[in-house]
């Protein structure tokens, strides 16, 4: 008996950077089973390529794929709308979807998949978090049989791209725009540097590691933006970097969850990413951290999780199916957390400081101050051992209202090792 | 409708370090649909354990689980006899077989897995290379749609515990010593440290990346054993580390292939892995590298992975078939080498070293001489720029010949970046 693989009609919705690469290595590596039979897109003739063979039929009109028999409609359009309207139709024509599409999925992917599952059809989206990083059938798989506790990765490779470049000494602006023009950054930044992105990623992987499904919107983010390049010196200064890093685990019953700028140690693996590279850490009950690494955005490495999903419908290849269940965000990490001055330097300023962290029950661990600044424009760092960020903010609240503060103080959390955090 | 989840006895034969370690995730997270109900082994009255619930039947007859209406089987024995016997009447009796038998895989693999397809089970093999690090799920779902030309991994943990040791200093006969006392090497370590452990693994990973399936026994493996402290010293000047290296690439319609001691610069991904942590990276002609990280072995990393190739079974997932095709090892690695000699000074050595390299038309790259030793026993070393092993060996054969040595030459080949390597 030879392996018996189906064969599937395809069709491309959305022909962007995402799509062409799909159909290229379609084209290219002509998998077993799988025909190419549609590719939508609006203004279709301004996209049409020379290089899809002749038989492929080049649609500006969802009904007409709707109403074909293509079996696999791949939605790489992305956004929540008309995206969903049209995932939500091809399921119900009892076609399969795999889809890129992080934000349809975070948001509506248990509905989705309940509608997948009652028309008999697949639902993939191997390509929503981490695209050519095998993540998501990594925990759907191989590890399935762990209890996993806790997710910290960084998960947008736009924000990775900033930082890894402020790492050398440059201001975000200039990378921002540097980024723009390699086409790294949306002209409005928002849904990458404020955490957006990352937080529908971290989502879909609560779900499936953690079992839990959270409220998107219940999750805090912070944005990159208020990040400088001063911020890097003291960072060295503490052995570290600084990743968006987006972190969610189990505490209870409950999740704690949050995304934004950390001071991480260069000794984690959560520091070596450069460039627009993705890593995601995984720490189970039973077999301990798994590090995932690789290119996490752009057209080839998220088309291979598409193509990958695809095969696996071909080979007849059922995600694994774990059930996860309603879970409230509750309650705050407990965090030692770095926080940047500038001020006109006099006396008292950090008898100040320190008196209003220690209203709040907040010790000081160290004070630092690089040489090479006058006392009119000083920047120093302090950092306090582990508080919660509301506690800390109540402090900072008081702090922000001292004359001498040249800028808002900066903080920033840092994300320890897990064998050095204190268990609450 | 709900997901459906098939009921499975399942039995486990072989009650050490994996297979207690399964049976400990089994009654702990109870996964839905999965029932132990036989424990195997040799005099099991001794291995019989309180924690493990009452109806599970204990035998040292393997005929009583195959008379069972046992539904997987999972073979946590090892070895090519009688593993592998009874995995074959397991497969002919109808039954699924879960195993971590590397050396099982590697050499009748294909075999197996034809027999599995003919009686419609499955087998799964998700712990047989890399323990709790899901790279085998990242391969045949995650990565299907790419075309890996090429694997590099640190695949034996054994080895990695000694070098990540003596890159602190230590000798290789003390760690090893340490090792066999934390149970992480065996009394014979010759699997391990010769590199027949991480061969294994690499044909299994060959056959499901390359699609090529190798002979084990035509990939040159060389052993750690001959690596000393002073490697590391000179291995630091050159920015590198020392690490257990298995490594395929395709070329042309074959494929390159080797197990050994390797000098990895400190910025590789490979460099990172300390004490018996694996890790495993793939490049992908479209997603670019992939590298997977983690805890390649001990009993409860090792048992994730066979408990999540369980849920799989029970979850009606099955795994992407890729077909692969009989592929012979041929040609070399270009590379360059680093050589380390120890000799009583004396003028003309350098030359005639020189002379020997350039009758192979093998270039020196530089010299290096650290301070502090004395003439009479001299450390030197001398690295060259990229050729075949093979050249190298010729070279050596001549050198080796050479009055001055006080002890044979060491040499070590240098695992370049990619972006750095030669093209041939």
């Amino acid at each position: 008996m030879s392996v018996s693989v189906s064969n599937l009609k395809v069709a491309i919705l959305g022909f962007g950077t995402v799509g062409s690469s799909v159909a290229r290595i379609l084209c290219d590596l002509k998998p077993q089973g799988i025909e190419l039979t549609h590719i939508y897109n609006r203004n279709v003739a301004r996209k049409r390529a020379e290089w899809v063979p002749s038989p492929v039929h080049w649609t500006e009109d969802f009904e007409t794929i709707l109403a074909s028999d293509v079996n696999v409609v791949l939605e790489l359009v992305g956004g929540l709308d008309p995206a969903g309207t049209w995932v939500r139709r091809a399921l119900e024509a009892g076609k399969s979807v795999v889809t890129a599409n992080k934000k349809l999925i975070a948001f509506h992917g248990i509905e989705l998949e309940k509608l997948a599952r009652s028309k008999g059809a697949h639902l993939l989206y191997g390509a929503a978090v981490a695209g050519g990083i095998p993540v998501i059938p990594g925990l759907q798989q191989g590890l399935a049989g762990d209890q996993v506790t806790r997710i910290e990765g960084i998960l947008n490779g736009t924000c990775n791209f900033i930082l890894s470049k402020m790492e050398e000494g440059a201001e975000f602006a200039d990378v921002l725009r540097e980024a723009q023009g390699h086409g790294y950054a949306e002209a409005d930044p928002t849904e990458d540097v404020d955490g957006y992105d990352a937080r529908a990623k971290l989502v879909i992987l609560s779900r499936l590691a953690l079992r839990a499904d959270i409220d998107p919107e219940q999750i805090s983010c912070r944005s990159i933006r208020e990040v400088s390049a001063i911020d890097f010196e003291y960072a060295r200064e503490l052995g570290c970097t600084i990743r968006q890093i987006a972190r969610a685990e189990l505490r209870g019953g409950d999740v704690l969850a949050s995304v934004g700028p950390m001071l991480v140690s260069k000794a984690s693996p959560l520091a070596w990413s450069r460039g627009t590279e993705n890593t995601v850490l995984v720490g189970g009950r039973y077999g301990g951290d798994v590090v995932f690494s690789g290119h996490g955005a752009g057209g080839h490495p998220t088309a291979v999780a598409v193509v990958s999903d695809v095969i696996g419908i071909a080979h007849g290849s059922r995600a694994v199916d774990l059930p996860s269940r309603k879970t409230a965000i509750g309650g705050e990490f407990l965090l030692r957390h770095s926080i940047r001055f500038v001020v006109s330097d006099q006396p008292g300023i950090i008898a100040e400081i320190a008196l209003a962290l220690a209203e709040q029950g907040i010790n000081i661990h160290a004070i630092f101050q690089k040489p090479g600044y006058g006392k009119s424009n000083l920047p120093f760092v302090v950092t306090v051992e582990p508080c919660a960020v509301s506690t800390l903010q109540r402090a900072l609240a008081r702090i922000g209202k001292m004359t001498c503060l040249l800028e808002k103080q900066f903080d920033l959390q840092i994300l320890e090792p897990e064998e050095d955090r204190i268990s609450h």
